[in-house]
């Protein structure tokens, strides 16, 4: 059995500014051509379809081709809705869809939907697990006992999953959008502040491959059978350095896995540039590079150029942005250094606040109570 | 061959600061029951699927209740976009659901989808036209010999009609959504002051039947064989009076057609109530009544009643207006009554504006170019 993984689509989304539609439906195209060489068994989509609840008729646009390509072919896709996407939204015309092998996850109600696929080992099952914070448990749940209990996203998850059918004698798979403990972060990504998101990877212990999306990097968490696969792009400079890819993951039979990352080239590449304004626009430094890729450009002349974005744009017209390390910028990055070297919570944020305004610190009591809040605040958002 | 002709759902709309989305669940599910009764060959729907391009969560939720239980059912539907639709989100999906018969319009790219139903009459062809404007058809048609000459509606309809392969021999049913001359209008339509948007009914003489949308009011245009259906349910107090249906259309042979109405009722009625405070607060006055209704409430007390809106809702709960019909309001009426008598166009405003600007009237040369502008704003709006 032969599925690929992907997540993060984020369509529509601008970076710096930049729409990043064309890149994305080069990517999408990419995504088809190796569908086709690989001629797996099911696409696996672990969230985050668009950038935003309500996407742009254009990115609406384009996630229809990308659909209606992969029915056309046949290709059965099952996919959930992350942190990004409107769960109603995505499940629009789901039912109706899921006939032509589109398979989107509906709004959560207590149960998932799962799928079988079968080879010459067997059953495959697969899990759809959209986006859930604990409120969305609750909800789902509602009636039943233990639900005013379920309060962490980690609760959330674990109440989810054991409310799932899973037949442990078949192959089972996991689509998900949750943070997992131990992933790597990067720019791009909706961070919650205090990592109150965070799921153990032992929760999926039943499953015998996890195909998760939230994380931007490309990683297994935990174990090789619980993974992230990353974006099909670069969507910050943090990520400059990393190769995107998509996932291809061959069940054989049970307990017994293959995974291979195939690398995705963009249409623009996202770089980071560093030297003198001498440096960067003499031809020899670009002229075997695409000029047109997005760049960050950092220049280590002491003293500024005139209208240096604009005539950098002349070389490098998708210039996102630009950047100065000399001696004045150091010794501001310094001063801001000492600040921002700790990531603080949200609740030592408010305890710094609470104590500048009363000339004393918080109690336990307070303390509890706005923990509480912050954490209600958090899952209605 | 038997179809029913419904429009202008409008799910998602408020009247008044009042959500109609209970209410449209209901007369969908009394829709729903009656499909069931007539067991139609077809739904057609003729565009205003929702009241905004980007409707709420909820009114999407609903519109895929529908399609999913048509889906179920085994009944073909076919939808077009109408003006207050996004075409771009009408279309997502609809090449994979129209294999589960659920047919939609895709973005007017200046061909026409078509589908064909068969009796013992023979065949059944129903072309879906989505809304059009001059600019969408000229955009549609782009690089053909006589598009600069698509500048007003009716072009536009002739145009887009004249695209269309439509075989004579057999039945055409067309599904659109624009308006055409002579139908009545009522107040919870968007107008196009100046009436710019007007579309002869002889445009459509090729087809068998005509199901069009966009008019709130059902009635015939022309011709028994074009046909506005009117909304499922009243969404303004000018429409006080009508009593909704659904259309239900049979053809027989070429050229032999059977209409009847199915009255379609609410969960709560639109009425208009006139009388003294007394008489209004009777308990004989509105005991025999739903007073979960909408109403508008005229008072004809000479004096104001102190907090009427509130007293009057403890019996009238959904009460949405309240207006006195008194001396005082009469003047007030007469007053603005000799204003409003006559609707001006958007030229005739602007030529008035002009006047009273320059100090004389415009001459021929500006006049064309203000008719030209008003008419190019008009068209991408």
């Amino acid at each position: 059995m032969k599925l690929i993984h992907l997540s993060d689509l984020h369509l529509g989304k601008r970076v710096n500014e930049f729409s990043m539609i064309e890149d994305q439906k080069y990517i999408l195209n990419e995504i088809l051509r190796i569908i086709d060489e690989e001629a797996p068994d099911g696409v696996l989509l672990a969230g985050d379809l668009y950038d935003r609840p309500v996407p742009s008729a254009e990115a609406v646009q384009l996630f229809d081709r990308f659909l209606t390509q992969l029915a056309e072919r046949k290709i059965p896709m099952y996919a959930i809705s992350g942190n990004h996407d409107s769960v109603e939204r995505i499940a629009f015309g789901s039912q109706i869809m899921s006939s032509s092998g589109i398979c989107m996850s509906p709004v959560y109600d207590g149960k998932t939907e799962k799928y079988c696929l079968t080879d010459s080992y067997g059953e495959v099952w697969i899990h759809l697990l959209p986006f859930v914070r604990p409120a969305t448990v609750r909800h789902g749940l509602e009636g039943e006992e233990e639900v005013d209990e379920i309060r962490t996203y980690q609760e959330a998850v674990q109440a989810a999953v054991a409310h799932m059918e899973i037949d442990k004698r078949h192959r089972n798979v996991l689509i998900a959008h949750q943070f997992v403990v131990g992933a790597m972060r990067c720019d791009s990504e909706e961070i919650s502040v205090g990592g109150i998101d965070q799921v153990e990877a032992d929760v999926f212990r039943d499953f015998d491959y996890v195909a998760l999306g939230h994380i931007h990097s490309p990683q297994n968490v935990g174990s090789e059978h619980i993974r992230y696969c990353g974006t099909p792009l670069k969507y910050s400079f943090s990520e400059a350095g990393q190769q995107k890819s998509a996932t291809v993951v061959e069940l054989l039979e049970k307990g017994n896995l293959k995974i291979r990352e195939i690398p995705l080239r963009p249409l623009r590449d996202m770089r980071k540039l560093k030297g003198t304004y001498m440096e960067i626009t003499s031809l020899s430094g670009y002229q075997d590079t695409n000029t047109e890729d997005y760049v960050q450009i950092t220049l280590t002349d002491e003293e500024d150029i005139v209208d240096g974005m604009q005539k950098l744009r002349t070389i490098y017209p998708n210039l996102m942005k630009l950047e100065y390390d000399n001696r004045r910028t150091r010794e501001n990055q310094e001063i801001a250094g000492t600040e921002t070297v700790k990531r603080k919570s949200e609740l030592e944020y408010f305890e710094e606040f609470f104590e500048l305004q009363n000339n004393q610190p918080m109690n336990e009591e307070q303390r509890k109570y706005s923990e509480d809040l912050i954490r209600k605040i958090q899952e209605v958002k």
